[in-house]
């Protein structure tokens, strides 16, 4: 398999890197406009090829299947190009930059029976995948809850703002663990230095009475990455930052009993003991070549499939949306 | 001076205990209706008068001055009947039930020319005059954020819900700390187990752009209680659970420089040190009962008066309402 | 029965608190030579008797057990006539100043049938009992080793050096935790203030390779109340400051291949999950107070009987010697 | 300048891209016994030339500098020929395998008056170069003790010990920072699984009264690099695993009062402000492969020099003669 990658910014680079030592890829290709970003990769990863005209590569029949790591702008036309001439495509997140443009790229990879996955990286690693074990295996319970905060100092983006740029990777884990479907969203946030906001508060309802609530922050003056997570039987902590330990479960919640004639439930707490289980440490992107690579050969459904790049963009559209009419909670279809 | 505590339940013998060492404090009285509590007072604290009859204190010329610690929906009805009979009153947080009676009080001890306060004990901690000084001295440069995390496993209440419970303390130190005008105010919440809600997240929006944003929880896995100030020129991290440096304060920030003829602004970041400054560690419970004591005799209006428990609790007032509109976005006149 | 506390300084009043609300006793007295420490106390808990006198405690018939709590150079003297009148005793560690003193006390309780037990509070925490849960089942494996450290700014002693004064927390537990027999003991310190050292090292070495190590220090910038105990199976780490974790179980270890023939050993590195069991939070006192009055009525010996203080008596005699000595290895018997 | 890379096992390849990207270095050779380990070396950094033939970088007169980073029992042989064929020298740390062995580096670097620089790489961080600032300007007053943990899981080595493995970090940062002169060394350690020492602790004493002490396993469930530094007029904490505050300085101390005629000295504690300054982030292997290329051209005397590698064998010399006879005072001369 031959693999193109286009777009050398933050990230590509490392889309590259891993291509490169995917087993069954033969020969990959990159593409940038910028001849500086060209002659960066050329140097420390000389083993691919190098273009500064990305259309060979979504044109080249030697090319099986491209990866697009430019502003999301241009992810639709790209992507549509790719497919259109029978390449198989992973999109970098977001999948694109409107529900419209996603649910047309599904339907174009649909109508050509090839792989469209999205780069939601972080559900490919050790942390995310034990979590969501933990989850189907009922061992969590119900969930009540899921609570994220992913903020620092920088980087300011120009052209998203920071549900655009920060969210994105906790929705897409919010997309992948919580099996509800949410119903409604409302956001809040303010532009301090610029025209977009720089921070902001994203709620999510779901279906069932499970409630997602996202802070995203880009002048923060400390690094958090954490997600809460309460379950009817267990709960987690998922600290991203922690070295070693990066999730722990907690046998800790509540027991109800109804009084029969009473009118207030009593109220009792559970604390048990807490555990932070082994978490596999391969890197995540590693992960995800690998399953591209697979998914292709195999004619299977990714894990990150286009649906799972929609569900986070129609979220974070009707945020923007909320923004906008400040606050005002957006039905979701 | 007299003072006669009312209502011996979770906080009340802290009051009791601090007013029974408050200089210029003769004697102090507590009253409940429960004698298994009265018992237990008594026991631990003899040097106070006990009653079972809370109107003796409400009435008795021998007092000067109240302390209401009773649940929220009492506070109205004791504090009126004090105020009228001539005595000072102390109310336990939130102040009220509603913004009506919080004004009628108000103006019930302007016309009666007594000391009305409110205990929000936060605002005397060592931690939060300092935060104060460093944002009235400038040091922090303008709020451009409040964000504030109160969460853990417990403790249930029957009668209010985890806003007026928890919330209710960060939003008092963000009276005290921000100086603009709220102006809307938008809550979202979910009761799992119970009538009230026990999740639930407050978003405050200011005149001038600033925004506060609440996260309370009672089913949580970890406490936490942490508040992020984000100022032009400074940011403040404030860890009530940190044993010896609950404040810090980093010298970071974002400097833009507008590009004339140019779209885009050039962002740069700024890092400098870190520092945490020694705080006054006296008990702030003491600090409040001096400064009540204080105030009656000079005749000073309280840091904590009844206009800022009547800010406080508008806004509860508000949030309640928007999470019975499904989050809509409540003004504040 | 009927028990009596002699010293009421710092440690004294939490042991009459305790003994005032254990099953099984009937009256406290208590005892200390200064006016102002017996008015604090008689404030405080007042359903005690109070005495300047305190040999009254030691030879009234009312009296069935003395709980000393004086500096540790008078524990020999009051000890003695306390067993010689035919009363029980508890003493607070270190249980003398001396190991022919602490032998003493030992073969004069024995001669009298009387319980002689030692103040080692930590022995009755949830975290310490644990963790010899752990060890005597196996699930540790063999202690390789057992690391502490103890520091803070302060409180200086005027008579001890700081090995008297927080080593002996340790040491109890190392004594309590550890199979063993010690067989030396080497320590260094530095006195930088004052004729007593404030900084020290010690080290002890058991008949079976295990080794222990304790950092102690009165001139620290941060406080630590870390162990870390590591078993041929599984480690611990006990940090008394963590609030609702305090011991942590990793399993972690070495397997080691013997290679036939070949010189080197492979060795490779085990890492599983950690866990952090619920612990016991009842007062440690509380249980201890308990088990004094227990060990009397039943004629029990007390999991912190004579034996346990006059092994930490040896080590911190030889730890004295050491020092004396320039860090010579004191052997002990 | 041509600098030839000797050894690419562990720390060699990072030499090997310093040197590569060092202002004033043209060329860089890099020579290595095992095959494989040129060939990865070749693919990740092809701008360097390689050769299984180290002799040629140690003869070639091409070559003006050569960096030794292989195993320590042959720093000795292979320093000595480069000096020899009258290139400059920067040796791996630990420096040689003995004192004598270093003295003998050292003078025959003098006689051919060649640079002698030995990798303490620390020492070019911007945390100690931090600290050396404020203990050379008198802000922490005069050094009372220098403690340092540095305990972990693995890696254990075949032919050294974990003081020669890991204490060798912390006694050139020791040696770097503390002005005074070491005068004995005490060490004791336990092999629990090799017949090298997996655990150990190191005593040096110092003429001037100052303590440091040095906790090293190989065997620990966590990881810890700390290092507690108590002056006289300030303290500090430097952990090296903190992301972003890594050293920390505590305005904290002892006031001591005489009290004329009277025994006992008055002790008070001092507690003020702690500050966390910003460090310089740049790599500390760039900054150290910069001065060695400046020392050689300005014949400047490069920080970490002969006599500086010496100091650190010194006492591992001396630690490792302690050991082998039981903790036993060793003098330094």
């Amino acid at each position: 398999m031959k693999v193109g990658v286009i777009g050398l910014g933050y990230w590509g680079p490392n889309l590259l890197r891993n291509f490169l030592s995917t087993d069954g890829v033969d020969r990959v290709s990159a593409a940038d406009l910028n001849a500086q970003r060209l002659k960066v990769a050329a140097k420390k990863l000389p083993a691919a090829n190098y273009t500064s005209h990305y259309a060979e590569l979504l044109k080249s029949p030697e090319i099986d299947a491209v990866a697009i790591a430019t502003p999301v702008s241009t992810h639709f036309k790209l992507a549509k190009e790719a497919l259109e001439n029978g390449k198989h495509v992973l999109l970098e997140k977001p999948m694109t930059a409107s529900v419209a443009e996603a649910e047309d790229l599904i339907s174009l990879a649909d109508r050509k029976q090839l792989t469209l996955m999205v780069d939601h990286t972080f559900i490919y690693t050790g942390a995310v995948r034990k979590i969501q074990d933990l989850i189907s295996s009922g061992e969590l319970g119900d969930v009540h809850y899921f609570d994220s905060v992913r903020v620092n100092l920088g980087l300011f983006q120009h052209d998203v703002n920071v549900i655009w740029d920060l969210a994105t990777h906790d929705l897409a884990i919010m997309d992948y663990l919580v099996a509800a479907r949410p119903v409604s969203v409302a956001a809040f946030g303010v532009a301090h230095y610029n025209h977009v906001e720089d921070v902001a508060y994203v709620i999510v309802n779901f279906n069932n009475g499970t409630i997602a609530h996202f802070h995203v922050n880009w002048i923060a003056p400390v690094k958090i990455r954490q997600i809460l997570i309460g379950g009817s039987k267990k709960m987690v902590v998922y600290d991203d930052l922690e070295p070693s330990e990066k999730v722990k479960i907690y046998d800790k919640g509540v027991n109800i009993k109804s009084k029969e004639g009473i009118y207030e439930a009593l109220i009792q707490y559970r604390t048990g003991d807490m555990y932070s289980p082994k978490l596999d440490g391969t890197e995540a992107l590693s992960q995800l070549t690998s399953h591209f690579v697979e998914c292709i050969r195999d004619s299977k459904t990714p894990i990150t499939d286009g649906k799972s790049g929609l569900n986070v963009v129609r979220i974070l559209e009707a945020a923007q949306q909320s923004i906008t009419h400040n606050g005002e909670l957006i039905t979701i279809d």
